[in-house]
């Protein structure tokens, strides 16, 4: 029998409803941010992604030719796609410019827990504003989104890369070699073979591990640590304080293509895997011929909805809904208006629809999770009434016509 | 510069908001007839495809073979990856089991007015329920799903294949042979060449043809005649007449999968793809080992909201949401405040993050669409209220501050 690919998910309704919960939250907090949704394509040229991540992401991202003779590849994330529909079609609009994107991306990796070959990102771009102002309100709108799913145990990393850049730049290390550094502090976090590899001393560890205040001991008033601390002081505002993050030079996000002010937000609960969402400021002006500063961020949202799973922030699944069950050909018309009423008022209504015996289509709503039965029989007929039955409790009462929809909607 | 791939598209601000209106009123219709959603993987292995539609499909679908040497297929529509889905991991769930989808699949060919290589589906399966108030129920939900967005210009074709089947069978033509009508029935309608290929006489032709009341004059009162009955009865329930449909034996659908009933749905204003919805009765046991008698239907997603556009009964885009411009560095914490309020009540607000000039940041309030500006300054801050500008009138006034949110909600 024909399974599913290898590290993909079929997510099944009870999944599916809690999901949406979350996205509409995350989608809710961006609008009230003032974001836009878009959406573009699935694929892209694989170019796109090799020219924006580097050749060696080629290894990771599902790529192929099509029917065209085009390399095409499914996207690894979204922030190239976004930025190639801007310069493409959005160059124009007034800036900054703020959107937000959600859907799937696709990594051929090997799969492990909280890791899979498709998955979702839920993420921003604001393009067009390279204040301090705007690294916080990209911030605060992460941070404050993913707070308001009812995640506790969650830990914010925010760094900015130009204070290691100016150092290393100052004891005469390349921009390869400082690339390659980063690319260890992102994998390996510090260590004393950086030192060795690099002729680096203690003092760059020390640099590395500074706390926000000692940072300066370091570097001085420079242009970076002023921004830094201009940002700090613009999270207070939106109610983000010290002990809701830390700075922490050793957050580098390991990507070729930020530049100034970036962060991590990371889950306790998840393990090897708890990181559920990073970004920062960026400039993919060499890419599309555009030199505009821009912030985003992505939230990996399958880890995000697992996390909150595992701290049982999730709304619970509950009994919904009406069952209908008529009793005799007579009963059919009235039975159908009465769903039709139901449907109408927005009540998860359903009939049988298997010519079933009573008994077996109480079984079947009690199965399914209906919250209530309907039974409409000769009696009801006649007397323009129902008989509802609680699920939950096995009560029934007679309800009058016209009371059917508020009964029902009185309680859940 | 690199550009999206041919036959795809970026979905704008503005038609992304459009999309998830049209988006959430086919989810609650179907919610509201107790369906719950599902979702699959973006690709599958090719067979799933190959064993559902036949090898001829190869030819339109993106298919490749990933990192570990398996054959994949990006999804050329739903039914088979839900009803695999089914197979492996929903087996057991109480019947009827009423499942939805949302989502896009990609199919290569020709790129056309509305025809894109990337396309979203909308669509149902009912599993487990072989009766014509089951079929009902499905084109039920269809139809009125449909109706309900305001599309006026719609049109829907039923028909139950075993008409055609008995009296081709009848008349000593082969199951290979039915298969090749019903796809020149499909492509073409009704023509001689039929005729003179296989053998048949004008009666054919006429029962191709015939009216709802006149089929039974060629098929008597068949099994097949009377289960088409009992839908059209069960569909007036529904509030479906004959002035919403006609019989017509022409829709075949083309698909071998379909066993019973079928139809379509078509938008007159699309011209040549005015197809928008199809669907019907359907057994997939033999790909996945369970004998289930399904029913299902998918809505062209782009081209409901096309044809929705084309009749201007897309929802109209207005100004919307607040735009704060503080006024010096004082009312800077003021203006947080406000924003954060807002933003709380989930009003959309922003505040100008690019230090301009309150010209300039007016300017850029009125060209984003904004239906309030709001200036904070030393006076606003001192008296604690704000200077609210109506965008659209140009009206401004004081605003004390606990009346904000009800001031700004109460104009939309």
């Amino acid at each position: 029998m024909i399974e599913r690919p290898r590290g993909t998910r079929d997510l099944e309704p009870e999944t599916m409803v809690t999901r949406r919960w979350l996205e509409n939250k995350l989608r809710e907090k961006a609008e009230s941010f003032g974001y836009s949704e878009v959406l573009t394509p699935t694929f892209e040229h694989t170019d796109l992604f090799l020219e924006k991540s580097g050749p060696s992401i080629v290894e990771e991202i599902y790529s192929f030719e099509d029917k065209g003779g085009r390399e095409i590849a499914l996207r690894p994330e979204f922030t190239a796609s976004v930025m190639r529909m801007f310069s493409q079609e959005l160059r124009e609009e007034p800036k900054p410019l703020k959107l937000y994107y959600f859907g799937s991306a696709f990594r051929y990796e090997r799969p492990q827990s909280g890791r899979y070959r498709e998955f979702w990102h839920f993420g921003t771009e604001l393009i067009g504003a390279g204040t301090p102002e705007a690294d916080a309100e990209n911030i605060a709108l992460a941070y404050t989104s993913i707070e308001e799913t009812g995640l506790k145990d969650l830990k914010m990393r925010i760094s900015h890369l130009q204070i290691l850049e100016d150092y290393l730049e100052n004891r005469g290390i390349s921009r390869e070699e400082r690339k390659e550094i980063y690319h260890m502090i992102d994998k390996e976090g510090d260590n004393r073979e950086l030192l060795d590899e690099f002729d680096l001393d203690d003092e760059f560890l020390s640099l590395l591990n500074a706390s926000f205040e000692d940072i300066s001991e370091f570097t001085g008033e420079s242009e970076a640590y002023q921004y830094l601390e201009k940002l700090v002081d613009y999270l207070t505002r939106y109610g983000i304080t010290e002990e809701d993050f830390e700075i922490d030079l050793r957050t580098v996000r390991g990507l070729d293509y930020y530049t100034g002010i970036v962060f991590e937000i990371e889950a306790e609960k998840l393990g090897a895997e708890k990181q559920i969402c990073g970004g920062g400021d960026y400039n993919l002006g060499e890419i599309f011929d555009v030199d505009i500063s821009s912030k985003g961020f992505a939230i990996g949202f399958d880890r995000l909805h697992l996390a909150l799973q595992r701290e049982d922030k999730l709304p619970e699944k509950d009994r919904e809904g009406c069952y209908i069950i008529p009793i005799g050909e007579e009963s059919l018309d009235y039975a159908y208006e009465v769903l039709t009423e139901l449907r109408k008022a927005k009540v998860k209504c359903d009939l049988d629809l298997k010519e079933r015996s009573v008994g077996k289509a109480l079984g079947y709503a009690d199965k399914a999770d209906f919250n209530y039965s309907i039974l409409i029989g000769e009696d009801e007929v006649e007397n323009e009434n129902i008989s509802l039955k609680d699920m939950k409790t096995g009560d029934q009462q007679q309800v009058d016509r016209d009371m059917i929809v508020e009964e029902v909607k009185s309680n859940g």
